[in-house]
């Protein structure tokens, strides 16, 4: 199978783009990496990792969209840039299955939905953010941004494509489906979220579970939590800070405290890595753009090899489980 | 000056609130409590600490609001429970000057709006949350879920109330103010939040820097983050669950780690403790009701005596710096 890697606009990009397709062809038998960008600047990283295999081609994209570009122009005017030039290319050969992208988001999603195309029947595409959980398995908050204007009917369609998604992925059984609120009551909530706990609620298909509260998207009890992509975002960046805001003030109670909290903190060293490795969003994969007519994952634009590497699984995984038929049988007539 | 405790109502209800009121009027010479409730089982609570001062007298009420209670029905309804009845007295006594209460929020909010009633001008009584920031100060976040739907002209008066408060509580010049959206950049955000954006930044009186991002929100850079009551919510808990998310992580990293890292735990648990603390609701005193015709502070839930005590402090404090006249200045004609 043929996935496309954007090499371009991630903070560490082309390096750890072209290393994290290197090590994909190199782990994964049956997938070929198609490399979009500047072709000196890739080939000079494939050579520096000493890479001459087949299985990787290179297509030649000299310019670049950055993050300081807004979406829809760049997407109109940057014809040359990496990320037009991919979704040309995947939009125009059936044998690609799939694109991965650590640039410009909005651009991403822009041009997917332009280029590309929503899958019959689909209101908004929507992107997806996959997040580890207390209990080691792992719940997709979706709407994490991309839609900050919604519609209820929306978020029904949400809580179909996240239900589709984790059962795909994961191999899960009816998964478990929350709508994000201030309270857990059937009554909580803004004359919005109500209106999209009724169409959840009266949705059969689905295995709705009522209204959930921010501070519990982590804690596992549930597989796909529904929002609109303006409260979706600030769950997700509320959670980030948390996290960090935890962190930082270990760190600083370590370094005010007494010398036996230095020593301990030497010790602890090695699992505090490990908590920060494991909220890392660039250890985690990519975020999935669902709704779309093929295979899009929006990989953290601090992606490192590993996330890249990473974000080409995600997509064969979801090709392999046939996400957009599945799709397209829920929405389609 | 004279404060009503509602003496029921938290999870540690009436121990918490009759020990962290007996501190009070130990600690600060000029404060009386009136401590309203079931009337035997406060004197109890006072007897077993040994208080036998003239600064608490006592109001009996025998019912009490519980957490399962519907407000404005439990309001209407239960006229002899402790919340209510110290509602009415602070509505018929001048010389009381604010309310503590650790109970129902929902009850506290309608009784208060229903029974005090607003300050002139102000269209909606907002909950704020006060919150330590990563330099060792505090912001505060308004709306914190009171309003879950609101109007753009709401949210302006939330930045005049929250800027009112962050100044004559901690002596800020100019408190910095930003609103909460999903970037940083001026066009970003919901159609809604582009409306209160530019009310923010037509208000010269105000200092108001811009959009934020939830993830920001503990970092410093703000004295108030303005909101409205359902995204407002959502950062607060999201914040909640990241950091519970860390610590949990930090305990799981340890005990399946090696003898090393259970060595440096037991060596680190007091820093560790020291920030479970530092993130402690109970630690931090109570969320104030700005808007309000007198000073009511809701203290959390799960209030301690010192949380209470610290409630009567922010209490004391709002009205030292003449809080209901300044912002009676602003809405006022």
């Amino acid at each position: 199978m043929k996935i496309i890697v954007d090499a371009f606009g991630g903070d560490f990009s082309p390096q750890a783009n072209v290393a994290g397709s290197v090590t994909a062809v190199n782990l994964l038998d049956d997938v070929e990496i198609v490399l979009v960008g500047d072709e000196n600047k890739i080939n000079f990283e494939l050579e520096k990792i000493g890479y001459s295999g087949n299985k990787i081609s290179v297509i030649n994209a000299p310019d670049c969209i950055t993050n300081d570009d807004l979406p829809t122009v760049a997407i109109r005017q940057k014809k040359e840039s990496s990320l037009v030039v991919a979704l040309d290319e995947l939009k125009n050969n059936d044998d690609v299955i799939g694109l991965v992208c650590s640039g410009n988001t909005g651009a991403l999603l822009t041009g997917a939905t332009l280029k590309i195309g929503r899958i019959k029947g689909v209101h908004r595409p929507v992107m997806a953010a996959l997040l580890p959980t207390k209990n080691n398995k792992e719940v997709l908050l979706l709407d994490a941004g991309s839609n900050v204007d919604c519609k209820p009917e929306y978020l029904l369609q949400f809580g179909h494509m996240g239900s589709v998604f984790m059962s795909g992925m994961f191999d899960i059984k009816d998964p478990k489906i929350a709508l994000l609120s201030v309270g857990t009551e059937d009554k909580k909530g803004s004359e919005f979220s109500k209106e999209v706990f009724n169409l959840l609620k009266q949705e059969k298909s689905l295995n709705f579970l009522g209204n959930m509260e921010a501070r519990d998207i982590l804690s596992g009890q549930y597989d796909v939590v529904v929002a609109d992509g303006f409260s979706g975002n600030i769950a997700l960046k509320g959670i980030e800070g948390g996290i960090n805001f935890a962190l930082h003030n270990l760190k600083y109670a370590v370094e005010t405290g007494s010398l036996f909290s230095k020593i301990g903190y030497l010790f602890l060293r090695k699992s505090i890595n490990k908590v920060k490795s494991k909220v890392d969003y660039r250890n985690f994969g990519g975020a999935p753009f669902l709704g779309i007519n093929k295979i899009v994952v929006k990989s953290h634009g601090s992606s490192t090899a590993k996330t890249i590497y990473a974000s080409i699984l995600q997509v064969k995984r979801m090709y392999e489980f046939d996400m957009i038929r599945k799709l397209s049988d829920i929405f389609g007539d």
